[in-house]
């Protein structure tokens, strides 16, 4: 040995024993951490160490105990450890109508049975309640982030960051009179000043949210965008959900709803569409070229009979795919796991191909995907050094979770949501050992049950 | 009042008084009971009494209390009592491959994962193990009866009287060597034993089960059916899963399978046929016309690619037609809660017809539907008197359960088998309070841990 070597070899050894090691809030011990990260790394076993709001390393257990020192370390040998899920498109105070109806078409379902009871139900008092339940629901279910829009989306705002949840959130922009906006002008005015009061929040994101092609003027829609970009928000907006909303939209405007928002310049900043299930090949190459984020909602599609949207293809255009779950009044859940496992055996059935998608991509499509989806991967979607702490633990004991196979098949197909043991968003733990921290579940049951026995009165019969 | 009047009023009365109440062992008193009797009555609330193995009273709790003298009553104020969920199509030891692959054709699953693997993993001992575990899945899902084939099945007769669960069990007659027989000789010889040994057994059926039309000759199909008459037992096989196995047998016997199969008279007897993704209306006729029952598997054939059964047409040519799990291998998972809602959106999705089935009707295929599709609704598949008290608690606290809305709906999109409380068959408790009375479940898991790392390591690279 040089005396070059030796010096560096002591120098090296000096700095693995001196250097001050990375103080952390908690450090995460699991079985295996699946990071989501560029290459898809899963870590067996894994650490991850948690600061404040993010993550500050990611490691063998190993190597994160040596250079982090923590306050409290979380042992899960046996669970998984993957990123928060995220739910590109929800209206969550929809949880008042859980349940509501069986067996009618989309357009039937919003005119005889959403449309008016949300005229009657629909109060800042009631979406709290709603938004509550529906928080707590996802939590449960390993939700961190989603996207909503509804109406009072200032209610929700207040309640998701109360619970500690992450959200894009948008106030709905109809063209008829709503519960909170007589007209769109008024909706417009409250979406601006919802967007000033939760600018620069550091767990809402305030965005626009027309409803459709259909149900808002092109007038409207341009305002839309034009507020969006005045405040750099995203738009999220539904498109293509069923055949009936394009023909509908190609008999008055001439041109299918994507191409028509097209022809609108709609595009013209962030945007996220949900559905998309009957997009043309002109519009893929739309979304793709516009980098619009498209949220997949399956079983919302199914139980509407709307139709199955051409996942291969949009993927294949490098379109950013995440998956939701729509409301709860035509799902009949907020539970994102059963979408990852709907989403993958509905492309395969519709291909009659088992290889038509794998595991691996659909639960990329419930983490990192919908983070792109939502333009938030630089935050969210993924478990990497710099990035919020948005942490989920899966796992137990029963009977239906053993053998567990290659991990991408183990969480698409065989954990369910009550499988999730432990949820922290931005640091913050939500809920362990199957108790919430930051929501009263049975208090808001009781709201709502009552909000929906009001409902269900005042519905006209 | 008349003299006559006035006696017979004093007799009805003291008849009321005197009457010597009914003994039982336990009523269980719940907020309803989903009778699914042929007026699919629903007690709201509801009870139902047990003496022995047998349902001995169903009716308002205040009727059942009057009439009954229970040694426990098990109150469910906020709890829907349902009738134990019926599995017509599984095999069950497949949990040894739960998460094998994804993405393969089930030709190529079948040709170069699972019988390959089966060869050298399947052992009376791995069947044993794989058993428990799945009984273990299935108790906690609300399943009470199973339809299975596969090999050792003696085995999984033993395991499965054991665990108290319901099974019509058939030994598999395949056409080839497998792990329990060199040939169909051996395996016919086998199902005989089978057959003598189960007789009259009050919980294990014991069927006789040629894999199908496109592994099994015509000769052996034959001396199968023969077998099955002989000892009045039902037959179970597979029909019409992919097109490719359609084209196949029509190329090699001229006839698509259920014609074949009718041209070799494999229905004059009980029948049970799994699959049934794609039969010719000519062949639905047949099955209506010979009262074969059909188990509708919805996940494993969208998992496999192998398409949608046209479930409508099966129900409106009078078919009995229940739901299936197929085996864990193909799902992943034995959770009929999931082919239930599966089963209700696949058929919506495929007519993009949210009208094209209801929440009831799928839900009665889950249960009175699969008695019938198996033979047994004389015993089970609805809470009446005089049937086995099959029974199954569902309810909880959980966001995800409020509101709960119509009864059908409830059942159908929003309860999860994580919401199974307590499962009764024929009158023993299986399930209570989360814990499992006959499965020692995490010795079953280690077993079959160890068992799976052995079939891995055996498999040829």
């Amino acid at each position: 040995m040089t005396l070059v070597s030796t010096l560096l070899v002591a120098l090296a050894l000096g700095c693995a024993t001196s250097q001050p090691k990375t103080a952390a809030d908690v450090v995460i011990v699991a079985g295996r951490v699946v990071t989501m990260d560029a290459k898809t790394a899963v870590l067996e076993p894994g650490a991850v160490a948690v600061a404040g709001t993010k993550i500050v390393a990611v490691g063998s257990p190993a190597d994160v105990a040596a250079s982090v020192d923590a306050k409290r370390t979380i042992d899960a040998p046996d669970s998984v450890l993957i990123p928060g899920l995220v739910n590109v498109h929800t209206h969550v105070p929809m949880t008042l109508f859980r349940g509501f109806t069986d067996g009618l078409s989309l357009e039937a379902w919003l005119q005889t049975k959403i449309f008016p009871a949300e005229k009657v139900g629909v109060t800042p008092e009631s979406v709290r309640a709603g938004t509550r339940l529906g928080l707590a629901e996802m939590i449960r279910g390993g939700t961190t982030t989603y996207c909503d829009m509804y109406y009072f989306e200032d209610a929700v705002a207040e309640e998701t960051k109360r619970a500690g949840v992450r959200g894009v959130l948008g106030e709905t922009v109809i063209g008829f009179p709503v519960a909170d906006a007589p007209d769109t002008d008024a909706s417009l005015a409250l979406t601006e000043s919802f967007m000033k009061h939760w600018h620069d929040d550091p767990l809402i994101v305030a965005a626009v949210a027309p409803h459709s092609t259909y149900t808002v003027s092109a007038d409207v829609l341009k305002k839309c965008r034009a507020l969006a970009n005045k405040y750099d928000a995203p738009l999220v907006t539904h498109f293509c959900e069923t055949r009936a909303e394009v023909a509908d939209v190609q008999k008055r405007f001439g041109k299918t709803p994507i191409a028509y928002a097209e022809s609108l310049d709609l595009f013209s900043g962030r945007t996220v569409a949900a559905h998309v299930v009957h997009p043309t090949a002109d519009e893929i190459a739309i979304l793709a070229k516009r980098h619009v984020g498209v949220g997949h909602c399956p079983q919302s599609n199914m139980k509407l009979g709307s139709g199955a949207a051409p996942v291969p293809a949009l993927l294949k255009a490098g379109i950013a795919l995440g998956l939701g779950t729509d409301g709860a009044a035509s799902n009949d859940d907020l539970d994102l796991f059963e979408e990852i496992d709907t989403a993958a055996k509905l492309q395969k059935l519709v291909a009659l191909d088992p290889t038509a998608i794998d595991a691996k991509t659909v639960f990329s499509m419930a983490t990192i995907g919908g983070a792109r989806a939502l333009g938030l991967d630089s935050k969210i979607g993924s478990i990497e050094v710099g990035k919020e702490a948005d942490l989920v633990l899966v796992g137990g004991t029963r009977a239906g979770l053993v053998p567990r196979g290659d991990v991408w098949g183990f969480l698409a197909y065989i954990v369910k949501a009550s499988d999730v043991q432990t949820v922290m968003v931005a640091g913050h733990i939500l809920l362990e050992r199957g108790v919430l921290t930051t929501i009263d579940e049975s208090a808001a049951a009781r709201e709502v049950t009552a909000w929906r026995a009001k409902i269900e009165a005042a519905l006209p019969k």
